[in-house]
């Protein structure tokens, strides 16, 4: 491509409140992956595309150019159609593990290309990997193989796909320059196009644990990844869904392993099930099934989806029958008084966990297969003092005390009369009072 | 310095329109000087200040950051009071060749540390070369010397003043970050204050020529940079004078030259001489000597300014009776209708003499030292078809043609009746219509 922008006058526009056009951003998005533009250049125009914003056509044309830096997957040869579901990240979100063998035991193939935990929300990689054998590396065959064969596979992302969007991440995290909702947005959907699933369901967060910490901004990003799917042919929807306070009862990548084989055993902790359930169900619909929720709750109970399960584990070398590792070390967090539990807040205790060896703080940092926090008392739960609340699991006890006041600090008893309010009913399911946890729809 | 703070969260509050305090600013620049915050953290912060702003005791401690990562100089030894002046910068803006040996010839040091052109406004230290013999470097020492001698010393601002401001120029001139007011004036102000001057005139243009474009623009650059001078213990004022069209009737390196000396013969273009009569006042007055203009005008007719002109070109082993050079090649642009000149843009003629060689495009280019444009029809001149309006001069005759062009479309020729009103009065004094050179003054 020949040197007809410069790089200056691409920032000006920008900087100035103008619109980028189309040769203006596929050459900056080319030219950046090249290194013909510098980094402290897309940085600058980083930051102003944060505070100045981009309209809908540039979004789509943005993520159009980095998806043409790279390759681009073709799912065309396989016997059946394809779905995806992407999470924006959230505290105890192990949802993808019961989640994409569920949707292949109905005969849809789901390829999960998925990434590593950085900061307080953990990577679905990093809990899989906590199973004896698994692997998550595959070359574009073995995948493609694989979804022929047992219909789901969860791997790492080549780094064919979108090369431009990993370098601009990585420049992003260290110039506050991540919460753009334009990059945001262009990030997430030039991976899953480039993937070439035919339909893709988009878990969006919203609360303390999430990246979005209101409804308001989440509807945004919601919104600009539902319009840009469509406009690049994918059947695209969004579930906004509430992440104030941990999914399930487990945060860590083993014991998040252990929850959802509970879940595809068809048991687990409701807001989990719930969850996996409406999302299979839109990830079904995109692919042309129309499939009741009775009926995914039988695939979950009647061991179709555990099958599918056990099939994709053992097709990337993993042991679904092998224990999964325990920590050396625990600490638990009992009730100091009475009451009900009335806040346990996601943030909290993702970081607890973090802090625990669960999630990474840097890139090339390992994480611990078995830390993390088990939940005793979720949001609802009545307690008396002395009753455990949290248990705190690590290799390295030396992490204990600055994990133990953070996940203090997450946890709020109230007067049973405050809680009442609170709830407004009584706790069921596995100890979690009925949790609103899809909150809103975005389609197309 | 401990990193005891961390470069992202510092962009973040920026960015998020917060304010930085004294220890995050002292740190960043710190920081950023010795490497270990990064370019690309830089510029996206430089781009979240020129969005977002500073307010004045971020600006102060900004300035002062930059000012403490190098040194400062001292001319307390010297017998007689220090005064400066700055100009933004404009075209044909030659003032500081003649204003220099003026102020010192009333026994006031003027110590002019100085820099090179980039872009369409000219440098002076690209002008005083083209004097044969004529060298820009000195030691601190000799610049001190020189002072006690000769009284007035233009020359090249050492690589040891505020070296966070060099890195950081040459950062904002590649992402776009150039114009931002506090930016602007930070940078301006650290050199100047660790030059050690006790009383500076700030020159700052307004119109198309300028880097500000407009007076509100201008007086918000002025009433900062005012105000950090003074919190600095520098008294500090600024006139906002016009650039609409160039200054006097020469732009390029000889040809500046040329014309100084016609002033400091007591001659020149009368928009020269009134603006280097009201910065000489301004600038006496800030070393404590009130001067009216008529003996100002004395000084320029009766030798003495030339006297200190010739003592101060010596000094620096020029030869101010030597010819200067002349271009080999010339082109006359000519009226093509009769009528009197409405307009003859500032920019316009800037960028043709920088085409034809006066300027450099990047800062490792030479200029050549002949290069630029004579005018012979200021605004206000009345013209018959076929008269001369512009003569080009360059060596390299190739850049003729792109040079036609922009200063062709630089002039206006209107009919008589326009001009009239326009004007309000007939061309005066080596043709220039009396033009009100200084706009506003800001003082402290």
């Amino acid at each position: 491509m020949a040197e007809s922008h410069d790089a200056v006058d691409i920032i000006r526009v920008k900087r100035d409140g103008g619109r980028l056009d189309d040769g203006q951003i596929d050459w900056v998005i080319d030219a950046y992956t090249r290194g013909a533009v510098a980094e402290e250049q897309m940085s600058a125009l980083a930051m102003a595309i944060l505070l100045r914003g981009m309209d809908r056509r540039e979004i789509a044309r943005w993520t159009a150019a980095m998806i043409a830096t790279g390759e681009r997957l073709d799912f065309s040869r396989l016997d059946r159609p394809t779905t995806d579901k992407h999470s924006t990240g959230g505290v105890g979100d192990k949802i993808t593990l019961p989640l994409a063998p569920l949707v292949a035991s109905f005969g849809v193939a789901v390829p999960q290309l998925s990434g590593r935990g950085l900061g307080h929300t953990g990577g679905t990689l990093d809990k899989l990997e906590s199973i004896p054998g698994w692997r998550a590396t595959l070359t574009n065959d073995e995948m493609l193989a694989q979804l022929a064969a047992a219909g789901a596979v969860i791997c790492q992302a080549g780094s064919g796909l979108a090369p431009a969007d990993r370098k601009l991440y990585a420049l992003r995290d260290v110039t506050a320059t991540v919460e753009s909702i334009p990059l945001i947005a262009s990030s997430i959907m030039s991976k899953k196009i480039a993937e070439g699933t035919g339909a893709l369901v988009l878990d969006v967060k919203v609360g303390s644990g999430a990246f979005m910490k209101n409804l308001h901004d989440a509807r945004e990003l919601a919104r600009t990844m539902v319009d840009l799917g469509t406009d690049a042919g994918v059947r695209t929807v969004a579930l906004l869904t509430d992440m104030s306070t941990p999914l399930g009862l487990t945060v860590g990548n083993a014991l998040e392993v252990r929850e959802s084989v509970e879940v595809l055993r068809g048991g687990g902790p409701r807001d989990v099930v719930d969850l996996t359930v409406a999302l299979a169900q839109e990830m079904l619909a995109g692919a042309g099934l129309d499939v009741g929720t009775e009926e995914l709750h039988t695939a979950l109970s009647d061991g179709r989806a555990m099958d599918a399960w056990k099939a994709m584990i053992r097709a990337q070398g993993g042991d679904p029958d092998a224990p999964l590792p325990t920590a050396r070390e625990h600490e638990v967090i009992r009730a100091e008084c009475a009451g009900t539990v009335t806040r346990l807040d996601a943030l909290g205790v993702g970081v607890a966990a973090w802090r625990l060896g669960a999630g990474r703080a840097r890139k090339e940092d390992d994480v611990q297969a078995a830390a993390g926090i088990e939940i005793h008392a979720p949001i609802g739960t009545t307690v008396r003092k002395g009753d455990p609340l949290l248990t705190l699991h690590t290799d390295t006890p030396e992490r204990f005390a600055r994990a133990l006041d953070v996940a203090r600090e997450a946890i709020v008893i109230g007067a049973d009369e405050d809680a009442r309010r609170l709830s407004g009913a009584p706790a069921t399911h596995a100890g979690i009072a009925p949790r609103e946890i899809v909150l809103e729809t975005v389609r197309a």
